[in-house]
């Protein structure tokens, strides 16, 4: 059950209202990495979540994102408001200044929809713990980008809140997975299969126009790696299903590293 | 510059075609954690990226991640095919049946068309990692439940291989984000603001009627946190915007760990 | 700013699991007339809304729908639940079954994922105030169609009590439309044309194969009303742009009540 | 069965066309309320009607809407040819300018794709009746905005017409809905639970920092309502499910209007 | 300006309802190559279309598949009726049974909103008849197989009916074309690059499992065809941007056909 | 299986950066007729299908196209890259510069997401292959009002290599569909009725305003064709279904072209 108290979770003060700006803030408002997302994505895995310490942190975070969701949209409707009026504001985002009437509505700064289609949510916790993860740093980036674009000093305040609020989710999910996920490489309860999950296919090669190249990252050169060169262009043929039960054998120009 | 050679990465069998099972799996061909929006995400980070190591590693596995949504959508396409002819089958998704003829198309297993609103991209390398970690979690799991949901051996042979390969890629990407990011908690350029990172707010609180409890996880509990509890309820006065350059004070019934 | 307390405002009760009646519900927690649906376009228009009092009304309402959201989507996830093991509950929704392994997603009951196209938000108060009614009416009769197909008590317990208060919710938006509107027929600031606003098309005529006829309704026959005979096949000459400031006059086989 | 007669219903004359209005008026042609979503909306709410009355005046309306429809498009049009050849003008809509070669699409003003996510239909008369009258309210404000961002007084004039015709729709459905509903407050056939649809839930309270207030409307001062207030904050114990047959009871701080 | 009259294009008699089918049929009412997407397709050009032959043809069509969308719709409703009452038919598609009350709306088969994102419309009179003939050629093939699923003989007649204006359609787009562009390759005013535009890139090789071969087409055996072997592999070095005024040339391992 | 090589088919050279036109470039990367649009639709269609010489076009052509849509997104990053920086360059498209960082993304020119619903995918070789013609046709006139809009002379190389492609392969979908499909009329296996084929539908008569009218192509006046006049306006009385087995007859003021 939810409750609303009026006051904002951060005052948010608008000197010089900017539509051009207002626009950019909407990424936030109705945007794939934006506030409803993060809001929906935490809520709906808390009320899938069957362990209760993380349910609470989901349930915590999603609530806080709702309040986040408020401020942001409060600040857009500040710098929105001057499209009702103006021609030239109005240029920016016509879909705001002609259907919205200078208000805000669920869309990014090019006018699309939110869409669930931004949701992660796969009812298993640790994958959705790491999905979690990745959309607070996606948030924190955005806020940064949106941050350096500002002129008006209340309007960066704010937006520092709500930077350094995706800060501590990320820390709390990444402690979370620590918690419930003892091997970060283990996904669910099917086991990989051994000698094929050690492969590197060298997919990509030769040099490109730009400095492109063929590089040696400690995913190809770690031990026990085995390296198959260009495998589509050795036909793959060592690689054709085995009969079950046998081993699947690879023979081709590959090296195992030492 | 793409090559395409024939064979398959990994040869399929199917024994018996089933058409309700050929519709599950296409939620890893057109799907949101299926092999195009895992192809689609790498290779665009990697036109993007101005690392050459990394870029090297995202055109590694997009181009892999290419040849995994040729290997379902050929199983994919062997387990339709009796759409065409049989009223019962087509009945498990008319969308292929009548406008697909039995063969696949970039849908997911409830005819929802593929969209990029699936994609995580945004020209900052360590954040993308995290999201391509969070992609390859995900796909597994997926493969895993489609696998669990699998009578036919031969494609349960292919779902185990295309399985096993996200786990090498989890495991590269977790590399490269180790070698690219010194502090994971660290995300861009602007640090978060010192104390509101370290506070709590216990947004969501009581007890509910299937065992639901305000938890106490680490994220709470850790030294250095402070707990503000129902920040919505004190009406969150203190945090109200403070002149600039002086700093944010933080007054009420909250608690600090020691 | 929002606060969250675990328990539900109307505590659920499933007796028996029922992963296609699970799958219906969906219409109400991720379908176009649905719980979200209803939460974002009432707290938006909120946001957005200058006049106190209905500022009010719609965050109340808004945050209610939140917490029906709440109650829906733990419905939801109780009957969806047995889709993660087994394969003939899968049938009804293999998203949910393989992608959200029996969780709950933002999708409606055919897996179409939410989106903001199924909000209106217009920034004129009396206008959302009209949508709004509109909505309730909308999830009124969602919720008795799925009452009319749930054969579990408690599951329609808590059907009743959504619907019940969508009814609620109902009377207060007429009440507001009524409080800020004194003429129903006036909308803006721009009046209508006068003897165009009075002039009714009969732009579909004649009789059809299953009783279909060219009614009289009040439209048509109330005093002051001139009726244009199908105005295509007149070719509509009169009613071509007249010269600025003179009077469009209509002369064809009209006819005005008297 | 449709005729088509290549005379428009209103005449346009365009003096200067102008391609940033054009692509403002797109909200009309491709929009969430412009034509193509009232002409699908009746239409189709037509051919499930039931009503013969009713059924016909869906049709007219539906009928008009397409001839709307048609001017609106023809209007665009004109203002957005020039987009073929000017880059300046291209900058407005390069999705018009580059895919459409200066013709129109059945996009918005943001160049999103029209969607059948607009429509509101039920299948239940007097619902459609509801969502029709905010339709065309919706639709009336919308040609007023964009008639005061129009410099062109022929378009200004072809806007005022299809403005009014809006109205005349209004006003049509307004008296529909009274003709098949005695009671405005009925929807459907099952009955709201008697006490419950009388409480009024106080979800949002307190002051906000721009005048927001915990206001008192009808809603919540008239006879017979019962206040609830801050139910979450009480944990709404007493509205749990209660034994079938028995009364819910409310016993917490609330308050009875007399 | 359009008409509508009561009468349908083709009477329609179904003499057992089938909920199942009815599912199926509104794959051509609101699917991507369904009655709406012609209607709009071929209208929309016509309004964008400066040849008055054309642009007559255009509408002539266009309008003829406004009345086949309303046949389309009343069989759909005829069959899907039945859905509103019984739960083993609402099984067939929930959205339609419970937001639709057993009523059609603009969705496909699998319950997919209708979206103008499967329109083609360029601006350009003889592409978009190209168009035109690739979109009755769909429909035709279409219809043809919800022919073979169907068991009613009056819904079987309808289709067959709508199935030869398909055909009706195709022979006029082919006549416009052949009319309006002497030449079928030639698009636009830019001409190709002379030596590029004959050369086969032959970019798919090998054999496959399933008898996948690298053959032997017109387009690569030609006389004038240069075809490139594997390019990528090559490098495609030869390829590489010229200084402009010189000619690109291609030196590799390619073959001119004689 | 596929294999990446790190050097572009078409080195790519950009003198100076104009993200407004980097934005146009999206049309052919992410947008409805782009790259990605032509790699998917041959390459999906190549999955369905069972002859062996189409099947390698479409793979070849298929590849080839995602060779391309590489050289468009490098292009577009090039030109896009500004946004990160410039709050001027950044309003050209705030999608890219505050969610992208100024990297490519797969939107459109206006920020729509990529979706497969631009795809033409039947499973019927020969209607698929006229759903490539056209959609070759459309890629070329895109790219020539590409180079139209361009100054850059790098980027313009660049642009007419890929059209010249688009003309490659539009001439070898054209000598595919000769090859298997003897009649261009003939689409699937049954048949059209005989004299309904042969009637046209002056479905839309009259004059417009600018000079639209009732013209007389070719699917008019050629022999054997009969037309009928205004049919809505005869109420098409006698195409009403007339028993199983015996003919259709028209009789009204139809006219038979000799």
């Amino acid at each position: 059950m939810y409750h609303h108290i009026k006051k904002l979770m951060y005052t948010v003060h608008v000197n010089q209202p900017d539509p051009r700006f207002g626009n950019m803030l909407l990424e936030q408002f109705g945007g794939a990495n934006g506030e409803l997302a993060a809001a929906m994505q935490y809520s709906i895995q808390g009320i899938n979540c069957e362990d209760t310490v993380c349910k609470d942190l989901l349930m915590d975070i999603g609530t806080e994102e709702l309040s986040h969701l408020e401020i942001i949209g409060t600040l857009a409707r500040m710098h929105l408001k001057p499209m009702k009026k103006s021609a030239d504001a109005a240029e920016h985002d016509p879909l705001v200044a002609i259907a919205g009437g200078g208000g805000v509505t669920l869309c990014n700064s090019m006018g699309a929809a939110w869409t669930a289609d931004y949701l992660k949510i796969t009812g298993e916790l640790d994958v959705d713990l790491r999905s979690n993860i990745a959309a607070e740093a996606r948030a924190k980036i955005v806020y940064e980008r949106l941050i350096n674009f500002c002129d008006d000093s209340g309007t960066k305040d704010a937006l520092q809140f709500l930077m350094t609020r995706e800060i501590t989710h990320l820390r709390a999910f990444m402690q979370a997975l620590e918690m419930v996920s003892k091997n970060p490489l283990s996904i669910g309860l099917i086991p990989p299969t051994p000698r094929i999950v050690d492969q590197w296919y060298n997919d990509s090669t030769g040099e490109g126009d730009n400095g492109e190249i063929d590089a040696d990252g400690p995913w190809k050169s770690k031990k026990g790696i085995t390296v198959v060169e260009s495998p589509a262009l050795q036909e793959f043929q060592v690689l054709k299903a085995t009969p079950k039960g046998s081993e699947t054998t690879v023979v081709s120009t590959e090296k195992t590293q030492k």
